[in-house]
């Protein structure tokens, strides 16, 4: 298997980068293709059985205007990478970079899946006591019925490969439980999963969110960030109140060497950066987008969920799910 | 200063809001009244100086379609409250009893400050170093670019005189810091905004607001009960894993036991119930919504905030602004 990750993307590139692909390197059969500026990579990079490096000149920033960045930069790493997979020169392509170029180059160059409308950016979130996937977590604003529906089959097919579950259970963001809560959108959503083969669990609420009550969480892109990013600003806040307090007196500092561990298993199972990154489910082709903010850990976990992603075959098991209820889904619109 | 209290609504009624209020008559020179009733209230209420039982039969129950609830039980105890705030026979409204229906019922019998199209659920949030005021954050779906604008001047008066700032930092709840970033509404409330006197700092993003970025976030209302609650969710699901962590062993208990006041440091640093509840602001006299889950603090600290509403006068406050900048209003429906 071969995948290609952008090594210029993110915060942290292409030092964190580079250290991610080399412990999966070390960790599993595959071969990894390193797509950025030479010049700049060869500092970093050491020699490595499956590791390749493509040149690309060009980088793309956060800060581009996400279409025209991906149009006119040719040469970024990005858009070479999304060539590559492309032409099936690798199997997947990962980049921490521009959310929303990934997106536009993804649905240029490679397309969707037949039948969907609008593919969605789907993280695993870490829950009390495992995990959920939300989808669409920040690539479609202002989303019609339809598009949640295809939203909430894509997560269906996609929870019983990653997280394993037979029959997951999905659930409609909503700010109230009862079917008769929240906008014009959820109020037609709702039906639309309800009448479904899916095994829908009906309105689940921010609050329950992390205490995963359901398997997937399907959203307008719009609220699903909004959820995403307090959800991960409160953990953050929380913890770095928690280090200052720690570090007040002798009594406390004792105290945080006594629970380190206890700690230490909270950060493990809070840590969204154990599950790797977000695919954009319903492109052709699977293409991970990693956290902006990734370092070693997080892109070691992406490549892994790429490879996950690969093997399992999730792309075809939306294709064929979507074929099967492709009245379903005409009748829907 | 006369305080109506809902005894019926919420969680915890009535034992919990008894609690309350029976605390707040010790610590403020205020009369209360509780609405409720009288059979059940006489079980717990003793006599008190300042402490006045209005009967209400019925009660209206959170499971309730809001609307025909409070039409129908016109003998309940919230509808009771605002009858006689209506009146004039009190000065604030209190009650953690069902959302819709407090909102619906104080739309209806006491009506909106003249120039606000839809009123707001304007909860404190606790932050970082302060706190942050949202809204709206739940009474308003499918909101328009003038609603959200609105939300931003109320939010503002209501800031300077709750949290004491003289210019409140006003932020666009967004899911990009870009100006171009977006759905359909925030790309039109921006320009409202930021030509507007306001102090406006632009997009606040959902990691932004733990932080405590801005004084006040303005959003869609099914936006900002997401944000809430997703906020809620994850503050409740890490401090359930940290008392479960902590009890594992004789080390942890030991080390729970040296840390235990930084733990309730930061427990009260983040605990909404510290702020109170929250007003439904854009209506004409003071009626404010404790949470659902208030036990006896959550009340006091309601009660003191209705108070200080009160004495602060924001409602005029909030009229004056409303007058002032009517033009600006006019011109961007």
């Amino acid at each position: 298997m071969k995948i290609a990750v952008d090594a210029m993307g993110g915060d942290y590139a292409p030092r964190e980068i580079i250290k991610g692909v080399e412990k999966a390197l070390d960790s599993f059969d595959i071969e990894i293709i390193l797509v950025g500026n030479k010049e700049q990579l060869d500092k970093y990079v050491r020699e490595k059985d499956g590791l390749t490096i493509v040149h690309a000149k060009d980088v793309i920033t956060n800060n581009e205007p996400p279409v025209a960045a991906i149009r006119k930069k040719k040469d970024s790493s990005m858009a070479v990478g999304i060539e590559m997979l492309k032409r099936d020169e690798v199997d997947a392509f990962l980049s921490a970079g521009n959310t929303g170029a990934l997106m536009a180059g993804s649905l240029f160059n490679i397309g969707r899946i037949k039948g969907i409308d609008r593919p969605a950016l789907a993280p695993i979130l870490p829950t009390l006591n495992g995990a959920t996937i939300l989808l669409d977590a920040g690539s479609n604003t202002d989303c019609k019925p339809i598009n949640l529906f295809q939203f909430a089959i894509m997560g269906s097919v996609y929870a019983q490969k990653m997280l394993n579950v037979d029959n997951p259970k999905i659930g409609l963001f909503n700010i109230g439980a009862e079917e008769e809560k929240g906008n014009e959108l959820t109020k037609q959503v709702y039906d639309l999963i309800k009448n479904s083969h899916l095994n829908f669990i009906g309105n689940v609420e921010g609050r329950d969110i992390a205490y995963g009550v359901a398997d997937v969480v399907t959203c307008d892109g719009f609220v699903g960030n909004a959820i995403l990013k307090s959800m991960e600003g409160t953990a953050s806040v929380i913890s770095s109140l928690l280090k200052q307090e720690l570090q007040k007196n002798i009594f406390t500092k004792l105290g945080a060497m006594l629970i380190y561990g206890a700690l230490k298993n909270i950060v493990k199972k809070m840590d969204y950066t154990e599950y790797g990154g977000a695919p954009l489910l319903g492109i052709k082709k699977p293409v991970i987008k990693a956290h902006g903010s990734s370092k070693e850990k997080a892109i070691f976990n992406a490549i892994r969920q790429a490879k996950t992603i690969v093997e399992m075959d999730v792309i075809s098991h939306i294709q064929r799910e979507i074929e099967l209820i492709g009245d379903d889904i005409s009748a829907a619109k």
